[in-house]
């Protein structure tokens, strides 16, 4: 077993999982607040630097897990390791947030996908050095050429 | 406090730390596997569409934390959450890996930099909406411009 303590909390204008566009496709463009705890905020210097970050967070009002579901972006079933579901067997969010600025320990940020209130595991800067024209996308690129979109099914 | 029982364990050809290059800059070509319990492998479902993978893991070799410390890329400090310090106050490790193939509950995968018995806490599929030229590297681009390479500083 293993035992995490948040570094703290997400102001999120989501009160609701339904106001949170779903599905990997779809958009977040919703602004909010990474409020990590005072004592901490030293492990922030120099964060301003990069454009974007990974926040690593708590699905804490999910619970339970199931191994394979039914995503909002398909009308097929996949395992849960193949989705982004929050009932996963560690219910470990990952987000990828662009940095608009910082007031001491607060980080003011875009492309929140969580509810308000979410507590953090960690922060980290994003780097990345996969070339796009290398990723393979699997059953969501399958169920986009089905025309699914961001959580809508075929019109 | 928030606990989490690992999914799985790192197989990994790195039995000890100085073996991993290191930085965020390094480059990671090693093999191996992510094994999950047996009893996770339905979670797994349509995975092999994927090129790659996030691995959520833990650094469970590493003790305690600094808020700032000299990343092995640069000769300045700079704030936990700005690097990938083993020792952070939630010692959790995150990896994009390629996915090289599937055995069973087994997934073969290239750029492992974890030591071998590394608890998997997740895993993800790997997909990004930043477009390339808007993400801009802090400290670790202004420490290359310096000469620093992959943990080897100016020569």
């Amino acid at each position: 077993m293993i035992t995490f303590d948040p570094i703290g909390t997400i102001r999120s204008p989501h009160t609701d999982r339904t106001q949170i566009p779903k599905g990997p496709g779809a958009e977040h463009r919703a602004e909010g607040l990474l409020e990590l705890r005072p004592e901490l905020e030293a492990g922030l210097a120099d964060i301003e630097g990069f454009s974007h970050l990974y926040v690593i967070w708590l699905f804490d009002r999910a619970e339970g897990y199931d191994l394979t579901s039914m995503p909002p972006t398909d009308d097929r079933p996949h395992g849960v390791f193949a989705t982004r579901s929050p009932r996963r067997p560690n219910p470990i969010g990952l987000t990828v947030v662009q940095l608009l600025g910082r007031e001491g320990p607060r980080l003011r940020v875009r492309g929140i996908d969580m509810l308000d209130g979410t507590p953090i595991l960690d922060i980290k800067p994003y780097l990345t050095s996969v070339p796009v024209d290398t990723i393979r996308r699997g059953w969501l690129a399958d169920a986009e050429q089905r025309g699914f979109r961001q959580g809508l099914p075929p019109k």
